[in-house]
């Protein structure tokens, strides 16, 4: 009641922050919507809104939506409608269309971004999918930017690093999974897009995991961070050249490694380290881990990027049939490998595993319905992650 | 050239994500944009474009707009253009809008969140205002999402944290400055618009700041957390109670100190610690000073809200002047006010400047052009900081 008439003194004194759009003295108060813009009910309908007075056409874009797009219906208000029904649990990405212009919502601040689009995103309820991504009422870790010095392109790099729930309090020293991203993403993907950091610590409140790190380093060694970050200057992503295949990420690999066992307190052994990736970072994964084949008991390929046909003359690919068998032959506790039955990559992965078949390296093959897609890489990272480090 | 090929084979296999708008895979790709949305030039020319066809009506709004928007230029291929010449050395945010529906500029990854609007953001060249708040090449400190147990509504913080260059390889016990945002604000508001990681990184570089941690807690005590990470669940800004007014902040800040001093390698002592924050966190600062009046030998207020006629009962605020002469009594170094000549409180602000003239209490008064926005408040940091810990 007071505590009201205060807030409306100061906003009485704020006229040109309260019209929202002018943005010269910075904007103090909260916008008032004159409607919510999404809305996700009790059993996941989900219904979407936009004020577009003057737009001719409205769609809607999203991770659900199969055809792409669908049309927006006009009401009389100027507030363009669209609802879903029965969506399952999950974490969904959308963007309106508005005459053409793909756009995010602009009443929603829930946004990530994804390569370079930036969408709007939404969890539903009701299913472990969606409620392991929600902060929950647990113990949580810690989430650091750490920069580390690289002798990729003379400047430090960046990798984001999730400490367990404790450590900073504790003396115990922790096992290590190394985490990569795709093509798409930089070291912010697996905690922004990936939700890692809730993910972890509900699946070890539920005892389903051991404590662990999770280090994720950026994957793209023409650069060194995500926007924003980077010390090579601020890079157009419309213009960035993504990293794949060069050699360079996984010659250089051990550099993080060892950053990683001089500054977290980790246990420093092959049973105590795991690496994993999605896409392109399931081809760093792949040719990392038999490059250095005693150094990782635990190797993930999520939707892998299998790089059969490569002719860059490096090591690291040339030797990769010499490199394999070694990593047989000194042994491995799990060779996991997760792929969507429509994903793009599939008959690249099928020919993957006929070569590990051909050698006889034994290997943990899970197949997903659907494609190249966050949902399945999440899912894959809570299966994988619950098999690591358990003697 | 075989990495291009590569990349070629690979993008040959993905149909929907080179479209861009339809997400049911996942990007992997970037986007390959017709045009710069926006370009920067040596003299600090600014060019703005998006592509609009069927869109009647466009306009750019700018923090250095200030009309508040201005037209774009139709271009006879449907994309609009603006040009603003002469922007001075800084961080400016922008949006476009479109048939009237405001938007972030959909080829522009660069955003940031301001309260409930997304913006996009780029820095100037030339001068050091935009120079301190780039990535350079200088030792890093590293930035942490940090947890901690709360007495208030029953749920765990969140804080960020930044810790200096050598911190986790050294064993020296910094001292700390208490950073708190304002009333759009939460706990990402100094890293992502103040840029805190960038400023500290380039002052300690420069030997004109003390290396310090800096400590960034969420006040708003009706929530915990930014959006997408509070425990007690998601909730729609539109409809967030900011919370200035209520004691609990101030009245509970001595938990954090508790945690960070419990937790953090810091000195543990009044002349280790400052605090300081812009308008609601600068109102925070103010009477957690006083009611704590023998804790912080530093104080800084940015364009404060000064809550001269609270009426809520709390001793925080009842006693504020008796609060204010024991603290005036114990002493402390620095008591540093910034304020814009255009800011809206700055009436309020002489008053309370009249206030500390009456019993004698000596302060540092900065009085700047402009307003109350974060270009001020990153030039008060800078400041400020500077003259932190000097003994």
């Amino acid at each position: 009641m007071m505590m009201k008439k205060y807030i409306l003194l100061v906003f009485s004194l704020i006229a040109y922050p309260l019209l929202g759009e002018i943005i010269a003295q910075e904007n103090i108060a909260q916008k008032k919507a004159p409607f919510l813009s999404y809305e996700i009910d009790s059993v996941n309908t989900a219904t979407f809104r936009i004020l577009a007075k003057e737009a001719k056409n409205v769609a809607i874009t999203g991770s659900w939506v199969e055809a792409g797009r669908q049309p927006m219906i006009q009401q009389t208000d100027g507030v363009w409608t669209y609802v879903q029904k029965d969506l399952p649990a999950d974490l969904f990405l959308y963007n309106f269309i508005v005459d053409g212009v793909k756009i995010a919502d602009p009443l929603n601040v829930y946004q990530i971004r994804d390569v370079n689009n930036v969408y709007n995103y939404f969890i539903t309820n009701g299913g472990e999918r969606a409620e392991l991504l929600k902060t929950r009422q647990v113990a949580h870790g810690t989430l650091l930017k750490q920069w580390y010095t690289s002798s990729l392109n003379q400047a430090q790099r960046r990798m984001t690093v999730y400490t367990p729930p404790g450590y900073e309090q504790g003396k115990t020293n922790y096992p290590v999974l190394y985490l990569l991203h795709g093509m798409g993403g930089d070291e912010d993907a697996w905690s922004e897009l990936g939700r890692i950091s809730q993910i972890m610590d509900n699946l070890i409140a539920q005892g389903r995991i051991k404590p662990m790190l999770v280090v994720m380093p950026n994957g793209h060694t023409s650069n060194s961070a995500s926007p924003g970050n980077s010390e090579r200057g601020e890079y157009l992503i419309t213009s960035f050249t993504p990293d794949i295949g060069s050699g360079d990420m996984e010659s250089s690999f051990m550099e993080i490694v060892e950053f990683v066992e001089k500054t977290y307190r980790v246990k420093k052994n092959k049973k105590n380290r795991a690496i994993a990736g999605l896409s392109m970072g399931g081809s760093h994964t792949l040719f990392t881990a038999a490059l250095y084949p005693n150094t990782f008991d635990y190797v993930g390929l999520f939707s892998a990027a299998f790089r059969m046909n490569g002719k860059v003359k490096r090591a690291v690919y040339d030797e990769l049939d010499e490199n394999l068998i070694k990593q047989r032959d000194y042994g491995y506790k799990l060779y996991w490998i997760g792929m969507g039955k429509t994903d793009f990559l599939y008959k690249t992965g099928e020919e993957f595993r006929k070569k590990l078949d051909g050698i006889g390296m034994k290997y943990t093959y899970k197949e997903s319905e659907g494609g190249h897609t966050w949902s399945n890489w999440r899912d894959y990272i809570v299966e994988f992650s619950s098999l690591l480090f358990k003697e």
